[in-house]
């Protein structure tokens, strides 16, 4: 079989710095268990907010990675 | 790495009762499998017709868990 | 010609008990003129509501029905 | 000027019952704070899960009001 | 009445430093307002271009407050 | 604080003479109540027949306005 | 069986005045066919052109009808 | 009444032959009970699986045809 | 080669009359530039507001062009 | 400036053979015009019907070609 | 527990040939892995170009399987 | 011609710093070509991984540019 195959997973991340620490995260926690991410594409934005602040910054991400 | 992370994982789950134990049939098999499950969203509603009468109630689900 | 073929077909149906209802309703209804229904996908849940409380419940459904 | 304006408003209820309960939860505090409330539309439905059993049942709902 | 009831709000907000002082803009102006701000969903991202550069970053928010 | 923030509320109006009325009644009445309306997007149109006559144009109207 | 139930049957008119007159073609040609129709709800709108100008409008409608 | 208008309805077919053959079965079944059909629009592609080979290919499709 | 290709672009235009002369104002001006303009779908419609009373009215369309 | 650009463009390209023909006119039709044609996205695919028999496929493609 | 449970999951798979072959190669592939593999959506479909030639044929899948 | 007109076109920028620079880089690159850019739309966001890194910021820019 010659066609290559890759598989799409869906996880979500939340960082206490802001949304490009949480795509780091989320990548990162990936790759420690799926071999060959490739990449990820940012399907939801979110900030949670506790008196007035923002605490977190949470990204929902759509991770591609290929399969052997 | 400091930040939370969870999976989205979709799965389809059918009953011969209702809605309501379609999503409980559905959340208690993903908690037979994947550790920490923390909620669902019910993505799909739809019923099994056979002369006239309604046989099976299925849902989609997207199940979160946090990972370890 | 060989295959299968079904038609798709959108009705709304209305119940004063509840959403399980107004789903068996509308089955119903489809079932007297239709043959062959073989399902139906839930696709809006709306309810009514007077002086505060909720006195109907309607669904929109997509009814499929196997052609002869 | 004739024509009859309505307001759309949007809001999450939680119960600890279920889908009935948690729209009926929204529809009652919604009524409390606004007149004329006159129907509801069902935009989301969301479960809680807390060690395979799920504790709560979350809707999230569009609330139409008439204005006087 | 148990279950608790949240609000959800649109808002837009525009910074001429980036998007997350937008968020920011955005989420400390519905605190003035608003109590018990949850959180928001980032549901737009535009800019606004003059002369090729970048002059404002514009969000718009879903934001989350429960009510009393 | 420095970035502008404005507010989106969503209405639904109604004019026994057209679209164009209808949209003009739901600005006005949008106009009546808050300050610095700025525009609005029509999210929805849709008519009321009896007899075969259309007797009612509605509009649901996304309507920004700017907060002070 | 108690409740009311109405089908949604999707048309497409045009017209060489308007969309005014459009929808009007399309709810006057689905009256002379179907019994009680009760709305129309607009889901597209477009025009085509010859040398520049607009000959015909067209939308496509979706009606609803109660059934007997 | 001047305007050409058409109607819209939407149908299911399956082939065991390919996405093609399926679409072929779908339109000429259309044919044969509604007169004047003028095109499909493909709404989704499926395929039924066993014993890891593909066994059914199914379309559906959106159908135009012009009411006389 | 055989087959006919056409161009699909995005234009916005803006009335201060309303929205079929913004229509109009759009298809002439995308015919100004463009050879074989055959159509054009309404993708929003959207109205300024000044003082409570509509000032422009704004559509966004997607303009078909055959190429030679 | 370092970072590389790419514009993405739709067109609609029509065959009498089929869709894989449609594609293909329309990426070379495409290529004939613009430099570094990568790739299409497949948006849409309908096909025309006369006397119950398939006469064209057509499809609408979103083209991307990178920027020199 | 009665009710059946499937899950679906999405991949990416990419033919030198043609649609049907990526399908048939990502169903292949899936069925490699996941036991009980029943059906697939077709989501996207995707072509690469170099030098004005169609070089690969991509689709994204949803892949259902029962789950024992 | 009284009414003003603008283009909407889209591209995809890529830039190996972030999310900001990648959108400086499509807008200051759709200004070398295109005049009178006012603004952009973030349609969608993405990151290319190798290793476990994240080595590229890629965003899709929906440009609006007025016509003369």
């Amino acid at each position: 079989m010659s066609g290559t195959v890759a598989r799409i997973t869906e996880i979500s991340a939340r960082s206490d710095v802001g949304f490009d620490d949480a795509i780091k995260v989320g990548v990162e926690r990936a790759t420690a268990t799926l071999r060959n991410v490739q990449g990820a594409w940012v399907k939801e934005q979110k900030v949670d907010v506790t008196d007035g602040h923002i605490t977190h910054w949470q990204v929902v991400l759509e991770i591609t990675f290929v399969l052997d």
